[in-house]
């Protein structure tokens, strides 16, 4: 707890300096005031990550956390645990859709294994794990919390010796929209049934099977939720609890970070809770098709910039942020301002008096 | 008009057979069906449009149309004409929003002079002059029925002839969202007020003139709903007019074609009222800030792919959405499938039964 308590105070807010003078350069720009919208937004919230006006993306990196969930035995999924492991694997092999959208858009990834349920024997995972698999919740807590901290402090460990000027944090693990739906209802003081959505795809059983599941395992368990350490390790995952890790590490390197969907947004609302300086530095990408993933959003005041109907998970959102954050550099960096928009060819200079767009209404 | 009609049944249905086929690719792809949401969507189209269920997007290309508008006479704008003659070479030079986006984004750019009220000695523009901007429609028709015409066909030819795998439509004109809103008024048959934002961002006083300035249009001249030359020769402008014509030239050289913002949504409504096969060929960007935007969408049942609160124009929203569509080939094109997802490592044998994602239910 020592370890997260430093890393928590080393998270420092963002640079209001450095976004003020990023909010003149947009006045500056040839153009009706804020109408390029949240690319201008984007660019003055990267100058308070980064403390500096100008920004580029020249290196943007994915990191995937992967792990087994003990709930699945309550049959709350569609897919067999086993698709944890092949997919793990295959995400070092851009075959799954956040590793090819990574590949294809020059996206580094790191797959870390924090608890897959098997021996992983492919060395471009990287090995991180825990445990093969949190426990049931149903039965007890998922796990210990000394775990969740050691899960919580390898993502946030991995997001800062990271070298990339953007990260964006995904997962894979069969039964996590389960137990981030735990999570979310916990920390929201949430109805389950407003929070618990049908995943990668389930059967009416199922989703009856996963809503039960995630109330008797908050039941049993009694998760805090002003204790985000105590509601991860007993109804989260390895997964959550290492990209909340990943959120932390991240505004602590002051870097931008990039929420995927429905399993990232609840692993940065648990960053959020336990640092609300964390909220500054992170991205929105997609609007998960995943029920609680608005509620959570909405709990850190944050709205998604796509509207692509997605709910993969893997981190498959973050590569398409990227672009839009790489545009947002573009624009603060190369328009021209009014100053320099007027055309020096001679032939113009009659009108180059009053050029500049003269708003005085609001838009 | 016989140019037109011909145009028009150039234009051919997506390609049912390419679109079943790429449904039946995404469905071997190892996700949880639909997961990818619009990106698949996407694909489909894509393959509908091509006749190829395997796209690329080599080469992406702007056209930009620039006009000016008679009616910026009524005080409407928060601008001055000039703006349109100092943007429009801008445009070719990399310095305003949408070139620069489409710089940095590797985006070809084709600024086209439709109707600027000025000579322009930049030859990186391109001059297809109709006249030195239109009539102020408050005081007859904006434009002859044959100048409307020979916009359309100015944008038709242009698009057929841009060598790109995907063409964007933008616009530079002062007084646009006027003549836009004034369009879709009569398309739709909606009240002005319903119709009509403050464009770049007017003062109070501007923005009644503005509405004003639309009735007296409409009233003026009557343009009928239901001849769509009739109208945009009536109450809209040369911009529209050449890319309501894109649009048909887009789709004619069965290539997809992204639209913009507002002004750009109302010339892709042009086109789908002209022949509603052009329906298939679009794609849509960024949902504008300008009040009208989300009624001519509704109009030809698409949605924007982008929450940005974006209203510059210029065809700045394209850049992005091509780099979504890159992406959604790459998902088609470079997944795995489940059955090259399984991983043929030997030590992964034991799982190798039952890996699928076994989807019941309904996501």
């Amino acid at each position: 707890m020592e370890e997260l308590n430093t890393l928590i105070q080393s998270i420092k807010a963002l640079d209001a300096g450095a976004m003020d003078a990023a909010r003149q350069r947009q006045a500056q720009l040839a153009k009706p005031p804020g109408s390029l919208g949240r690319l201008e937004d984007l660019s003055v919230q990267l100058a308070g990550i980064t403390g500096k006006v100008h920004n580029e993306i020249r290196k943007k990196h994915l990191l995937v956390f992967a792990g087994d969930n003990g709930v699945v035995e309550e049959n709350v999924s569609s897919a067999p645990q086993s698709v944890t492991l092949m997919q793990t694997v295959n995400l070092t092999r851009a075959k799954t859709g956040a590793s090819v959208l990574a590949k294809y858009t020059n996206c580094g990834i790191t797959v870390c294994d924090v608890g897959v349920n098997a021996d992983i024997r492919e060395p471009a995972v990287l090995n991180r794990k825990i445990a093969y698999g949190t426990q049931n919740f149903t039965k007890g807590p998922a796990m210990t919390r000394q775990q969740a901290l050691t899960a919580i402090m390898t993502g946030a460990d991995l997001a800062r010796s990271t070298q990339a000027d953007v990260l964006g944090v995904g997962e894979m693990g069969i039964g996590n929209t389960t137990t981030s739906s735990a999570v979310l209802s916990v920390l929201l003081g949430a109805d389950v049934e407003t929070v618990t959505g049908r995943g990668g795809g389930i059967t009416d059983q199922s989703f009856v099977n996963k809503k039960n599941a995630i109330r008797k395992g908050i039941a049993l368990n009694q998760p805090k939720a002003e204790d985000v350490v105590d509601v991860l390790s007993k109804v989260g995952g390895f997964d959550i609890a290492a990209m909340c890790g990943a959120f932390l590490g991240a505004a602590a390197s002051r870097r931008a970070v990039v929420i995927d969907g429905f399993i990232s947004a609840v692993a940065a609302l648990c960053a959020v809770r336990l640092c609300p300086l964390v909220q500054g530095y992170l991205i929105p990408s997609h609007a998960s098709y995943e029920i609680g993933y608005q509620l959570a959003m909405d709990a850190m005041k944050l709205q998604p910039l796509f509207l692509l109907g997605m709910r993969l998970g893997e981190g498959s959102g973050c590569p398409l942020a990227f672009q839009v954050l790489e545009s947002a550099c573009a624009v603060l960096n190369h328009m021209a301002t009014f100053d320099q928009a007027g055309i020096d060819d001679g032939y113009l200079e009659e009108i180059r008096q009053g050029d500049k767009f003269t708003v005085e209404g609001k838009a």
